[in-house]
């Protein structure tokens, strides 16, 4: 008999030979990586029962220090790749992450038929789009509502509720471990302490460079661009701004403007190009993208016809994503099949026109003022406001200056004149301003 | 040829037919009701020309005067719903709205295996389980998306990325016109000032009372508890508490209490039973529920596995309800089938315990709160706060006690007695307090 996975033919046929309606029988369910998520997901299966949905095996690496004694006795551990891609198996749970070589079970999983549920959005980002061709060539299907915001369900809203509209623009705060950062450097907190305490409670990596420089976000960005904007693009073409250079004098900076910073993930159509960003911005206290605290996520979408829509809630962790794996587990076994979303290959050629925040650090003397404004007026930036809060000493003088709203480009030739000045103690750092 | 959305099994034949992927012939779609929404839904479909959908038959009754120049010419154009229900369209698109003669048009739709999607939360709140149970067996689908919340994929989002989760409770900004009305009253504007104006807008009927009275927001509740709560109710059993009471007294109050006030739907699993509620209460300002402004909608669910997700933006309008139609549409035309999330019958059997807010308004004279201090103690409610803000005059003076989290049965006892008071000008307001 056919694996009822296998397209909504095969499923059908299973289903009629069946004789019965919906999961004509469970989907055999194997868990790749057995780490947090890995763990809430054979979690809730075990807790839940949910209908239609079987979990057979477990694989991990040195399996033998991962086996716990609330999983069903018949559930096979195994830390034999191999063994468990030959399988009987219907669907892998990829949760290994990274491209090797989860990219290459995934592979061998679709190849022979069977369909792959995974929270690996840099897998995504970079090779979705072969891996989708390859699920429908061969009858599986590919599901990857956890890659993007975890427990938040942008990636079905997108594909099933909003397919009807047009989107035109999408931002989003899609790294909870910069959120976290950030909500408590809003607080008062230095950056090197608050990442330690993100480290301490799980939250940051030893090596944090792919959550604060940027990486992880803009390889979901990149998937959100595909689904919500109809636009390929390869993850490596937007450049991140880390979120290091961000001090508690930016913050209280940002404070007065009538603004906090976060890491935003942002993308939209301008002048019939393509602009993407990803990295500290300031917005607005009274905007939505204030309101994500710790480690939430958020993502709006602004459609032609149905305007903005907010998303938010928490974007990662063991049992969020885990309820998204599930979910797309659900729907593989209802045999729902996704709203393919057309999408072409796009190159990022626009960039966006917004107000920016240039903070200073100097040693104060006469004429620095008047240098920079003039290397500004040299690019046709307008200047909105200079701002110098008393209390910080004249030989480390932090000071801001606001533009309207300009290019990222013209900016960073004006700033290029700037930078050499000898008074300059630290590069000046420029965020985009958020209205 | 068998219809290509007769269930998954027909289609996926029809698709082996026709022997290539994906929607293998466009659906014939019938809009009936051209209204705001009905006609939203022609201009996405006539503009972004879906793949998979084709618009053929628009019904409303005389329907001369509805006629318009941009649908292409061969539309046919119709005001015998006889003629389209038994066309050859695949899909009728229902937008007439009420249980009559909206119901009847469906269910005959679907009896001869046709899909329906609609946007009559109405049709589905009281009928819904019948008439998916009637598609089902015909072979055709019901989708209807559109039905709460509009253009906010709240439904999608929770069959599609959440049936993994166990929903525990559910919050919600329901109704478009209480919160035009409400977010303009926290301003200062008396309600029938901000009334005239809503309906002057278009956002509220003549008759205002299916909004203001909360009859429009547990329709949409009890549809949101069968697919959160898994809870089959009778919208009936939710007695709605109306707007109209509100002055701009309880807003100066409210804020002084870090507060606004909103039409909140509310439902929630207490101590094994079931409660809900449909009215306006107070909500911190810090709270999500404060955020909307205008005829916004929000809805929070909070999952036992995932936590609180916030969905937020336009929910109703032509074109964002358009949006969800035109989605639930291509859904259909990608044979994506609904996770079907189990419910069963359930009575409400619980009373929210929660702080309530109870403005009085008195002829002031000694002892008055002495008097319902004692009424409120008398049913072992405790008092949090009594507040009495300074420039009414003595003759007809507002002010409010607080109590600690309650039940609403024994804060009604004491209001029994209290209402009796000979200075009690007005019926005394209680609201639930959401913290």
């Amino acid at each position: 008999m056919s694996r009822v996975h296998n397209s909504a033919l095969s499923a059908a046929v299973a289903a009629a030979n069946a004789r019965k309606p919906g999961p004509s029988r469970s989907l055999r369910v194997a868990i790749f990586g057995f780490g947090t998520v890995g763990s809430s997901v054979a979690r809730i299966l075990v807790e839940s029962e949910p209908r239609g949905l079987t979990l057979t095996h477990i694989f991990n690496r040195d399996i033998a220090r991962k086996r716990v004694d609330w999983v069903p006795a018949g559930v096979v551990w195994s830390g034999d790749a191999d063994v468990v891609l030959t399988s009987d198996v219907d669907v892998i749970v990829e949760l290994a992450g990274g491209l090797d070589p989860a990219g290459s079970w995934v592979r061998r999983a679709l190849e022979t038929g069977k369909s792959v549920v995974t929270a690996n959005k840099k897998l995504i980002a970079y090779h979705g789009i072969d891996l989708e061709r390859l699920a429908a060539a061969k009858g599986g299907h590919l599901k990857y509502g956890a890659a993007v915001a975890g427990g938040i369900p942008v990636i079905p809203g997108l594909e099933q509720g909003m397919a009807g509209d047009r989107i035109e623009r999408l931002e989003g705060i899609l790294n909870g471990t910069c959120n976290f950062i950030l909500s408590k450097m809003e607080e008062g907190a230095e950056y090197s302490a608050v990442l330690a305490e993100a480290q301490k409670r799980g939250y940051a990596e030893a090596d944090p460079t792919e959550d604060v420089g940027g990486f992880d976000a803009r390889a979901k960005l990149a998937i959100l661009m595909r689904l919500a904007l109809r636009q390929q693009v390869d993850p490596d073409e937007i450049a991140p701004r880390s979120i290091i250079t961000i001090t508690p004098v930016d913050f209280s900076y940002a404070r007065d403007l009538g603004c906090t910073i976060r890491q935003v993930s942002r993308a939209q159509q301008v002048d019939g190009g393509l602009a993407a960003a990803v990295g500290p911005m300031l917005v607005a206290l009274r905007s939505p993208l204030a309101w994500s605290q710790g480690t939430e996520n958020m993502v709006i979408v602004n459609g032609h016809y149905g305007g903005d829509v907010v998303f938010s809630g928490h974007g990662a962790g063991g049992h969020p994503t885990a309820v998204a794996v599930v979910s797309d587990l659900l729907a593989l076994a209802h045999g729902s099949q996704r709203v393919e979303i057309p999408s072409a290959p796009a190159r990022l050629g626009a960039e966006f026109e917004v107000p920016h925040y240039i903070r200073f650090m100097v040693k104060d003397r006469p004429g620095i003022v008047a240098a920079i404004t003039t290397a500004l007026a040299n690019e046709q930036i307008n200047i909105r406001a200079i701002v110098q809060k008393p209390g910080y000493p004249a030989d480390a003088l932090p000071f801001v200056v606001t533009v309207e709203p300009c290019k990222s480009s013209a900016l960073q030739r004006a700033l290029h004149s700037i930078r050499g000045m000898d008074c300059m103690l630290v590069e000046p750092l420029d965020l985009q301003m958020l209205e």
